[in-house]
């Protein structure tokens, strides 16, 4: 047994409270190096009464190792534990104090989790598991009120620059929520729209005011109003990283230099303030001069923008924060935020821009989710060309889903593209085929789906400015075709909570081979999905009990001596679902 | 190269910042199989400007692996970063997104470090890094007031039951000062002192009064300012997990049943509360029904806790909290708990009970510090017997040191042995050579030491109750020969900074040997410290520049061609610097 890849880890991804009284225990081997694996749980004060095995699934691979995963309910909300691996012939246990080929004396050094703390929970709000989100640049997306329009506005579908103005307003976003409804939208994240002087306002001047160009108050209220009435939840984005250095504050500063009321709002280097050959003498996102970093470390700072968190929630009644450049604050200004948020809701859902792995984040006392860009990134690289195998791909989700508890997953925010990506139909080289199955594979995969606007109506286009293109709504300009299976898939998901919350596992992942089954099911139901990433027809066959038939057209699926066939065409896909 | 056994993880005890603009980076290799590693570090805004490489030292090892540690400062308090692996002709580069063996383009895909936050720093107080503890059970120290006595108390020195008063006080701890001044003690953790009906008081009645029995209020501030005046800190012990069943507020439940106004107080399965067939129908302490567990999510316990816990800091002006049961309270509460004493005094140490790795408990949020039994557990295993060799015993060491981030380890509360196990002379079968040999691994190694009352002078005593005797005062019974031993060494640590905060590494740590050699360092000096921990007379020698000295006696150390000679008795050492 290569026992060096034994791997656990107390009080983490690997070792979780799931909901109230069950526990979530995860564990390492070498890719398949191993045959069973055991979970052995007790009571530390009471070993002879009160202990327990339990057979771990095996739940995940990637390319090195095998993960195995187990719910336990301990009698008392408390419990020890270690764990037993078999290979072949040789048994061995691991505990805390290290690995044994003789089954070490319990509950001396095993692995303790002393009790299950029901306030320590990591809990996101329920309704984020069966949103289907959609993502939209307010100047972009839809110009429902030309009074309003900025001095100089671009012609509405021309190419956009960097500093392009095009009108969209949040009353075309309230004029356009019918078409989010049939397209089965329930969540909408909107980009900044707050004053500021760019267009996507994301270098914010006043964090209370509507912006001029996309309405007021009483417009946002009536958006937040018609769609809340639609069954559609308002997400803003709120930029506190940095502040625009046309902000009143950062102009104080340049002004009054070390004397200004504002001087620890900033990290200033050195007074005066200055921006010398493109470096600015205080932080910044980047290096952007516009853009100097806020010191949310400083208490007046922190309380100015946190009373600005919660009145949006309690004026306007938003549903939750996507909160940009969420890394480079500091864990002390969310922690807080997440305490002032959730008292005024609970249910307020707090997505985190972070790029990379985001545990740190994602343990109960932050964000409820991070903008899962690591999922997109494999899902793109896999069907983008054919370098990558299915058991590699596979061994990438694999790796992913190991990273957070699993309700951390099953709130994370997949995105295919947004603002700050190229559109994914151009990452895809504008093949429709793969567009649709990642779209496919999105919507029948762990996790919150958002969609960014224009995607699901073949909207294409390059990093920034090409991928802020203004949204299409001439009909014969809009892929139907596209937009249907979208909507299909949108609905699918939507109607099967078992595609929300189901246990996720690849049924077949070859190397060297491109197609891949995978599963979702619980007790309610049993989803079999067969994608094949290839230019090949392929004929696909995998052994299954019972009757399964066509998710999206009720066609029944061909079954020979249990094994079900499948056709495929390149780049096709089937949903199967168990009758 | 086992590119397998390569492993980082950010955001954690491998990626954490040591000192405001200080991070320190760590990665793991297969043990033996790596000749070099380097931390590529970058700026992601601008790499090409701003990126370096890092020679990472080795530091520790373990069982199956070499660890690797460098500190690094990046211009901008930001970086990303991989890492680059040399082994023979073979090299490996690994980031976040995996391992590959050509070089991944940076930044994509590396670990990132958004933003270095000292409002995010793990601080623990710096006096508690030069602190020398000593542990009082103040029942079983010193009666230095006969008139507050128990009514029924044994005599001092005979063999203690697990019911037993001997009518210590703390009286009698003011009139011992002296002694512990001598001894060269600068903090005394004192086991509870709070009202209630067992001598050991881990059962409170009432945690705002002094118990009688061991003085008052005022007894208390007199305690805490002739100790302040020798430079003695006071910590007080903190039972909150659980209280006394004779406590009014479990009385009450018990009174009233589901109609008591505490009743959220405790987690009670059903009404009326009682005990059958010795399991009591609530949360309790293990299975003890006289110590009702408290519910610490209930926010009016958790205030109710609070404020006593903030009341002994600002009426006594004690110096910290040794937070017992620590593990078995919920991470909220201790998160509210380190919020309100830092608040109050910033310098308060916080060390919580738990014997269990602790990481989830270390990340600046919750303790300072942890009771470090899985320490004292190896050394003793080490010096019991002579089944495991040096290599083992240094591997176990090195995997300790990798657990926590190293502003962490060096504020562990390092002991030997408490009141919860036997006493260290015993466990090492009596064998004082073996005693001292713990003691000076004790007193210079990484971690903040506490003696146990009563083991510098030679007591013994096997598990509670016989660990718990009382001190013994007459001269001629003590060991003066082991209190001078622990004199010694304990004034050596205290005039050298680098034995507290220096780094630490193994020389020697040979299989099937049993010799040690480890050196502690900086940048103001240099200690070797040579154990030979068997029964044999030892010639050890190891190269080493510059010229040596007994740090105890001042005698130079004998060299020969570059070579330190040094002949040890069994269980003999010595501790060398370097002029």
């Amino acid at each position: 047994m290569h026992l060096e890849c034994l791997h656990h880890a107390p009080h983490s991804n690997w070792a979780y409270l799931y909901e109230k009284e069950t526990f979530h225990l995860r564990v390492r081997t070498s890719k398949q190096n191993v045959d069973r694996v055991y979970a052995i749980t007790g009571d530390k004060y009471d070993w002879e009464t009160y202990h327990h095995e339990h057979k771990m699934p095996k739940v995940a691979n990637d390319r090195f190792f095998d993960y195995w995963q187990v719910a336990v309910k301990p009698e008392h909300r408390r419990f020890s534990y270690g764990f037993r691996f078999h290979s072949g012939k040789e048994t061995a246990w691991m505990i805390e104090t290290g690995i044994f080929t003789e089954e070490p004396e319990a509950p001396n050094g095993y692995y303790d989790r002393p009790f299950l703390h029901e306030i320590d929970l990591f809990e996101a709000p329920e309704w984020a598991k069966s949103a289907i989100f959609y993502q939209i640049m307010p100047d972009r997306f839809a110009n429902g009120d030309p009074t309003n329009d900025p001095e100089e506005i671009m012609r509405w579908g021309t190419e956009p620059t960097r500093e392009s103005f095009f009108g969209g307003d949040l009353q075309g976003i309230i004029n356009r929520l019918d078409y989010l409804t049939d397209l089965g939208i329930t969540a909408i994240y909107l980009t900044p729209i707050f004053e500021a002087p760019t267009y996507h306002k994301y270098d914010t001047t006043n964090y209370k005011k509507v912006d001029p160009h996309f309405g007021d108050l009483e417009l946002l209220k009536k958006l937040v109003n018609e769609a809340h009435a639609k069954g559609i939840r308002i997400v803003l984005d709120a930029a506190f990283n940095h502040i625009s250095a046309n902000s009143q504050q950062f102009t104080d500063v340049i002004e009054n230099g070390a004397h200004s009321r504002y001087v620890n709002w900033f990290h200033i280097h050195e007074f005066p303030v200055k921006v010398r050959e493109g470096n600015p003498n205080y932080d910044s996102f980047g290096f952007f001069a516009q853009m100097p970093k806020l010191n949310t470390a400083n208490p007046e700072t922190r309380e100015y923008l946190l009373d600005i968190a919660e009145y949006w929630l309690k004026e306007v009644g938003i549903d939750g924060w996507r909160l940009d450049v969420a890394n480079e604050i500091d864990h002390a200004f969310w922690k807080d935020f997440r305490r002032r948020i959730k008292a005024i809701n609970p249910e307020a859902y707090l997505i985190g821009e972070v790029w990379n792995d985001s545990l740190r984040w994602l343990q109960g006392d932050q964000f409820d989710s991070v903008m899962n860009y690591p999922l997109s990134d494999r899902l793109i690289d896999f069907l983008q060309t054919d370098d990558m195998d299915a058991a590699t791909f596979a061994a990438h989700i694999g790796g992913l889903l190991m990273r957070y508890p699993q309700q951390a997953n099953e709130v994370l925010f997949n995105l295919m593209a947004s603002h700050d990506t190229p559109r994914v139909l151009t990452q895809l080289g504008g093949d429709k085929r793969k567009l649709k199955l990642a779209i496919a594979f999105l919507l029948t995969f762990t996790g919150t789906p958002c969609i960014y606007y224009g995607d699901e109506i073949g909207l294409e286009g390059e990093a920034d400015p090409d991928c802020r293109k203004c949204m299409i709504w001439e009909e014969d300009k809009q892929d139907s075709d596209l937009y249907q299976s979208y909507k299909q898939l949108i609905q699918l998901r939507k109607k099967h909570p078992v595609l929300r919350t189901g246990q996720f596992g690849f049924l077949k992942a070859d190397m060297h081979k491109r197609p891949i089954i995978y599963e979702r099911y619980d007790e309610q139901g049993h989803f079999t999905i067969w994608m094949n990433a290839s230019e090949e027809l392929a004929l696909l066959t995998h052994t299954l009990e019972g009757n399964w038939r066509d998710a999206l057209t009720g066609e029944k699926a061909v079954e020979e001596e249990w094994q079900v066939w499948i056709h495929l065409n390149p780049f096709g896909y089937k949903i199967l679902l168990k009758d």
